[in-house]
């Protein structure tokens, strides 16, 4: 997967497919830009005529009503065309037919394709056949990538603790299956977090995983030891009771966050996880409805970063574009 | 269920949950906000700006096409975005996932839910959990309440009959299972209809509705002898043959509307029903298609209605807030 | 059916159900109206306030995705609020349900239905209860009609062969079932189409098609022979291995549409199917992404010509009406 694929030959966003190789000039770009949105999105109109006429395609290979509804706000509030589209995998089970459902969309004049798909690489797929002028945003694909999930967690990230160069983060949890992990890392990496460590056990970790930067803990009191920002992943509930994990139980006392675990951390760290959450799995209610979470306004920021990358890739981002 | 979490303490409309409890005022007020929304449906633009920008999350935990539509309709001719949501119980069965869910969409920047689930209480839950300036709408919870349907009958019955205080109303069929009914007798006790009546088998009328201010008839043609207006229930499909009920043959033979029975009523009154309707089990299509049944304009003023609780709880009702 | 319930006593179109009986200058208005849309749909703003407060109901009682897409975007590019109904059969199996299931939306003041059902004749039932001002598409109808597909492969056609007065065309396949052939061949006729010819296996050819003034080819290469178009049709999955067909092995092999079969038509002919392809089993995919093809034009062609029909029934259209 080409991740020079989505900048063109000035370096402008083509495509967002992955946060791996996305300059951290782009990425901070994408912030500056989201910073703008998300002052429209507390005003009483909460609308702006950037994306007027433009025609907006969420299709959803793999059912996400929560991260379908994220784009379809966030192209709502840039005054766009919506089509919501959810198509069984059974239908598109050929690679060829893919392609022939992309080609038929792109034919409706579309100008934009938000692609969720089980298969990692689908988005890059798609984003190498269609026409110029036609942008991909990847919502998640498979194992790999789901960038604007990263971005959202990097404004959020820059929006409580300002600045990078002087972090240790922690990710917590399902690592080896986690699309959102993968592209927070790279992401993190490439703002210059100084100490990136990954927690969980052996059984969730990738095993090349270190070769991305990070270090890896297996015990979740050292992990999160000092950390200023605590990222649990979301625990997949087709993963639990499996052959990687003894329980739900046992995971959650071993590396559930709860207020004694939360506490090795530095006192102004902050919590975040993706959602959805699984109360007394992964997370314990007082901490997720805690002074340190910052899981809901994530959700928020995340509306502001999608805005941001449609307007950037459509070429009509407020400020100018990169 | 804290009928006083819909007024805030300036008696102003907060949230849309029951017409139990709510003032005569504010009935009033809506029907007279109705009113301005019907003329503007007969226009050749059904449009106005009143909700522009606004993000209305249609939030239906129980599945309705129909009903989903009529808000879905409402809100557009309020030029507000509208997101729909379909979630399948399954996913929802913890009621903590219940508020996490409307946490998330709350964090989305929505200005209003409009909600249906089968379980009583769930949009009460909800409303004494949402953000200030953010407004709940019951669109039907279990045996509950489903006040925008109760309010359109108001406003049907209102058009037709111009005043409550002489009127003798029929409500016939399954009472014991019906939202419907409970926000209609609410309504019509408040606006101070003097003789009110439900009609029914004993197995389908709640053993202590006598509290509620009803006169009750188990004989059909007693039961709407001299009303004004007649209003039939929908026979849910899951009760006929069931325990309850010998049969749905036996049922209409009782209780089903036909030309006969509805000549026991004055000649001048209205027959209503809030669909869909089960023809030849509650009605017979003679009559519920002859020229006492006031069944579409239900419809038709459903829409008006439902503008009008919405830009009421928005504060941007045409002719200023109650 | 009733041809001319879709003019109205002035000749004007007032509901779109079959391209039977259709005037060649009415199809010529909607082709000329379409040209306009083709050139909005290559704009920066794909929109036009045409539509504007008009409620368009895409009512799907049969899914289809693809269909209901078209419609919806080009109900959105002229401004109108849409809302999408899908259906299932089953809570419409008696007839009246399925007028009560219209009664009900026309009282939420609709303007225009896009009907598609598994039964023929279905949107014909419908536009003979409407009221007046109420305009029903039909997007297809069991095997009997699908008028917008047909408008738009003349629309194709006209595109790139310029006049209909020279031409031979061939419809190839599984002409006995296809509700698109039947709306070509009655729109070819009408546009006078000298040569008009249906290829395919006895078992897919009607028995009476040759009264509607068609040539009947058995044979693959005869039937195609200097065709200035050839039109594939899609081979329904469930046909496919059934009792009217050996398999789709088989029938590629005899009529599936490769380049040494195609040679034998003119060398400017172009390639039509009205999507979604089987590669492989009605079409080769290098014919299909060749450059006789016009498949993916027609899909283009076929938003612009979906805009005409809307606009001209909501007497709307840019050029005056017909």
């Amino acid at each position: 997967m080409n991740a020079s694929l989505q900048l063109d030959a000035q370096g402008r966003l083509r495509h967002l497919l992955t946060t791996e190789g996305l300059p951290a000039a782009m990425i901070r770009h994408i912030l500056d830009t989201a910073d703008q949105f998300v002052s429209v999105n507390e005003r009483e109109v909460k609308k702006l005529p950037l994306l007027r006429g433009k025609a907006i395609f969420n299709v959803f290979f793999e059912n996400s009503t929560r991260t379908r509804t994220t784009f379809e706000i966030a192209a709502k509030r840039l005054s766009a065309d919506v089509i919501n589209l959810n198509i069984g995998a059974s239908s598109t089970s050929k690679g060829e037919t893919l392609l022939d459902t992309v080609y038929n969309l792109q034919a409706m004049d579309a100008d934009m394709f938000v692609v969720r798909h089980a298969q990692s690489g689908a988005p890059h797929l798609i984003a190498r056949h269609v026409k110029p002028g036609v942008a991909v945003i990847n919502a998640g694909d498979g194992r790999h990538a789901h960038p604007t999930q990263g971005l959202l967690d990097m404004y959020t990230i820059r929006h409580y603790k300002k600045d990078f160069s002087g972090l240790t983060v922690a990710i917590v949890g399902d690592v080896l299956h986690s699309r959102v992990a993968r592209s927070q890392i790279h992401a993190l990496k490439t703002l210059g977090v100084p100490e990136l460590r990954v927690v969980g056990p052996k059984t969730l970790i990738p095993a090349d995983v270190e070769r991305m930067g990070v270090r890896v803990f297996h015990d979740m009191d050292a992990g999160i030891k000092d950390c200023d920002v605590v990222i649990m992943l979301r625990l997949q509930n087709e993963r639990m009771n499996g052959a990687l994990l003894p329980s739900a139980g046992e995971f959650y006392k071993a590396y559930g966050l709860n207020a004694s675990k939360l506490a090795k951390a530095k006192p102004d760290a902050i919590v975040m996880h993706p959602g959805p959450m699984n109360r007394g799995v992964e997370i314990e209610s007082s901490v997720a409805d805690g002074h340190q979470s910052v899981i809901l306004p994530q959700v928020t920021f995340g509306i502001a970063v999608r805005m941001a990358v449609m307007s950037i890739l459509a070429g009509q981002a407020p400020g100018g574009s990169a």
